[in-house]
């Protein structure tokens, strides 16, 4: 058990050590709950034919809820941005997951990324009755977030669909004096009016 | 002296026992210029008359640039924010800085900021060749920087003079996962045309 634990993020040898003796002594019920959670998860959960988002079916939650506004789509890295994008709502349109960026220095290439599934299904979206109408490239703001977006763009230029990118700029409860250079340039850059 | 480097922020007792204990051991020459170079800039600083950054005369390196460009002022919280500020080299207009924040709930109050001069300031400022056209509320994106933003917008309403926000969202390589929501809906809100 403790060789398993230590497999995941986050976890030492302490702390699954620590883990694995509560599991084995105080917390048997819970461990099987546990065990058995994760089996049902794995033999459930698939990726969502659609946006390759995770999905119990062949759609997920979001591509099968009919109230989800067709007009704009979000392409985020990997599941868990979609996560936090929902927790954050504010978005109402779709998603596209990439599994992966671009990376030519770790060897990923665009191959790796749903890059297909999504030129064709931009391509359904236009036919729509509410035609698809922007796509936020909305990828990391690090290097390989920033190569991949600009990857996109190239990728999706010419089809008439507006391409947008996260805002840069001061965090929420962000201090000027903490900020780097970089992410000041940008607030700078792209004050809005008051 | 451990007594009176404890009181310098980030700096507790054991941290100032060593930094002491360097500066009366192997250090004495650093510290007698260390010593001479404090009192030197306490005697020597004052406040810029335009802006009130720090200066070394009447006026600040910054006011007294005729390359500076009269059409923008930033106003700021803190000194500090223009050393930030200047460092990310993308700004080229004026600064001021307010000494506070509007705070009712630490019970500090606008006659406690630089308010008085900003306002006349302005007046001056739109008399110039280059007239001022735009004022960057920059003040933090926190509950006071907000509030302040807010409260000098009301004043400096009404001047004909463009006010603006600096740009909240994604700080240089964030990852999605690990943004806030406000940060994220922000970030969104904001979004960019490619």
């Amino acid at each position: 058990v403790v060789n398993e634990l230590t497999k995941l993020p986050t976890v030492g040898e302490k702390t699954a050590l620590r883990l694995a003796y509560h599991m084995l002594t105080r917390g048997k019920k819970d461990a099987a709950s546990l065990a058995s959670a994760i089996s049902e998860a794995l033999s459930r959960l698939t990726l969502c034919q659609e946006c390759f988002y995770f999905a119990e079916e062949h759609l997920c939650e979001v591509c099968s809820d009919p109230s989800r506004d067709t007009r704009t789509l979000c392409v985020v890295e990997k599941p868990a941005d979609v996560l936090v994008l929902e927790r954050s709502s504010t978005f109402t349109g779709l998603y596209h997951v990439l599994h992966g960026l671009w990376s030519p220095l770790r060897g990923v290439r665009p191959e790796h990324m749903t890059l297909d599934p999504l030129l064709s299904r931009v391509r359904r979206l236009k036919q729509e009755t509410a035609p698809l109408r922007e796509i936020i490239l909305a990828t990391s703001t690090t290097v390989e977030g920033d190569a991949t977006a600009l990857f996109l763009a190239q990728e999706l230029e010419g089809l008439g669909i507006e391409l947008s990118r996260l805002a840069q700029g001061l965090p929420k409860g962000g201090e000027l004096e903490y900020a780097d250079e970089v992410t000041l340039a940008h607030a700078l850059q792209g004050r809005r009016g008051f």
